[in-house]
């Protein structure tokens, strides 16, 4: 399908992240955090981790962004994003929640469902499986991958679009789902992104990284997040292809990923994202 | 020393491990554990990391495998590996050690041999001084690296092979360690394997990536462990030789080796193999 | 500027740390750790990491170095780090500081202080809105990067040479400050360095890394523990400009930063160092 709109924003939605160098604070699991901080260095923000309860709302309060992300949660990192996240509130800074692994289990569901009461976050990044769990409670969450069951086609995507725009409505937050497909909405209008790899989800990381990066993208563009967090996601899967194209080695990807982070331009977005708004 | 069986079985087990793509789910210290989540997607197999005492329990159910790490250990996660490692005990789920630094510390090796006793073990892996504490307890493990004093030669393979043997007999595991020359024991037979490269222990993670390729191996061939061990092994041997061949430069070879186990494949295995059943 | 003095003692130094392979014990930030653990390997060195309260003062003893890095810092690893920094300093084991995002945070500023004032460093190792944070109480530490503000340049080089010099005096401890111009001083000689690339302020860990290969460099050169964190300098320094040198791409930097490690030897530092003594 070809693109129905300009990608003339992406471009400059990326400038305004080269401009703003926006510091981000993640509160996230130690799996894949070291791939975090380096895409958000490669993608020209800069990245402070830190969750110890006594400093998380002093560090969000130094940041232009705050990210949650639930993997290897453990119960002294959930008092600290509580904590991070009435201060990103707050200050009204974006927030941004990683649900990983909602629905592998009740502590992980709980734990993202406590932080959708007690918060208002900004965006929601996660795969289908997990936001499913989330929107409808009925994600069939294998790990910390979505199953095939619940993966977006084009036959179901209408169906998933209205679930997904009556949880936006229902959070405040845009709802960006990251798959084969992409879908980022607003509540009202959508964005489906169709960059991307196969081979991205054999390296550990590419969705931590994109919500980090997303975070970035909204931090710089309060303007418009929905389209916004639509670029994080063009960024992440340009790179992931590029990468993907050369080679099925899985550890040159993961290296190539974080090069084409640092080299992709503004005017690669607009060339190279394939997107419909909806 | 030529092979004295076929390796035929490493192709097999190797399609077995693409066809069950075995979810692993790790509580591994956090130096090595990207590379290990790395590792066991590159391999095939998909990874979980999860820790909190609230959750340990109900991810090994959804998982095919569990992994105890003892790297970076302390109080919380110990008490995690217990209910991990009880709950595969109980669902009959491959449970794997590694017993990083045992001998090193006091809490290592104490922590080791209370979830040897407390737990029952598919697969020990670990380097021979790790091993040697445990089994003879008289290893002289240099921080995590084995030390030269302890390491398995010709010439003293024989009695290494004698109190290998007796230690799987001992707990019920097979007994698997890595070195220059590997050894894997079910406590009746052994393999020898001696593929690798000396560069390997030059990038940190290899012997726990190791263990997770283990894990992954023994979980999509139940049906012989020691030889589905030995398979893993080899893979992980042949990468290591492929990416160190090319480079001393250790960044390189790490990548290198990740590039290796997403495209070795089973017949690369069977032809690469050097192994001898004893 | 030409360098003022002979380059020969970095070939001695380099040398002694391969003769040496120092054990490195670091309680460090779960961000780069396996960074810090790739940088020590490469570099001749051999890393073990540990933080709990039960066995950092035991691993302490059998390694020849210590280091405290407070990124990522909680309640339950400062309690750690005091106790491993007092083995250290009953050992007389050199003792490195790394007060990552000090200024940042009071939980960092404070923790920092309550290290100086109870253990003794042989190195402080840090950028320089951090160690200005702690030796005059002004830096404007923004996240984990040096504020712009407060960066080294030839015309505040000896005021800045002044304030580090009694830091020095104040603590017993070589400090050691990096950025695009390097200081390393004893509290009356100063090394500066300019070897570097600002490349290498785009990937995670370059500091921390250099915070472990200068603990190695002093444990294998005790005599001279400046002219030995100056050769540490170098080599990170020639390895980053070296890397950078080929591409602007930060995930092949990355890899190629610790390839320089495993490959520059003594006669490169020798060649490669731009130095001078004040």
């Amino acid at each position: 399908m070809p693109n129905n709109i300009s990608n003339e924003f992406m471009n400059e939605m990326w400038k305004n992240v080269q401009a703003a160098c926006p510091l981000v604070h993640a509160i996230t699991n130690y799996v894949t955090v070291n791939d975090c901080a380096n895409a958000l260095l490669a993608a020209g923000a800069s990245p402070i981790m830190a969750d110890d309860a006594d400093e998380v709302a002093e560090i969000t309060a130094l940041c232009s962004a705050t990210v949650l992300n639930i993997g290897t949660l453990n119960r002294r990192t959930i008092d600290s994003m509580l904590l991070a996240g009435r201060e990103a509130n707050r200050l009204n800074h974006p927030l941004v929640l990683d649900p990983v692994g909602a629905g592998a289990s009740t502590l992980r569901t709980e734990t993202a469902r406590q932080l959708l009461n007690e918060l208002k976050f900004t965006v929601i990044r996660g795969n289908i499986s997990e936001i499913k769990t989330l929107a409808v409670g009925s994600g069939q969450t294998m790990g910390v991958d979505a199953a095939l069951a619940d993966q977006i086609t084009d036959a179901n995507l209408p169906d998933t679009l209205t679930y997904l725009k009556a949880f936006s409505r229902q959070t405040g937050a845009v709802i960006a789902v990251s798959g084969a497909i992409d879908i980022i909405t607003d509540g009202s209008t959508a964005y489906i992104c169709r960059n991307g790899h196969p081979a991205m989800s054999k390296i550990t990381g590419t969705g931590c990284m994109l919500t980090c990066l997303t975070a970035a993208y909204a931090a710089a563009n309060p303007q418009n997040v929905a389209a916004a967090v639509a670029t994080a996601f063009t960024l992440m899967g340009l790179a992931g292809e590029n990468a993907a194209s050369i080679t099925p080695a899985t550890g040159s990807i993961r290296a190539n990923i974080l090069d084409n982070l640092a080299t992709l331009g503004g005017e690669d977005l607009k060339a190279g994202g394939k997107i419909v708004k909806m």
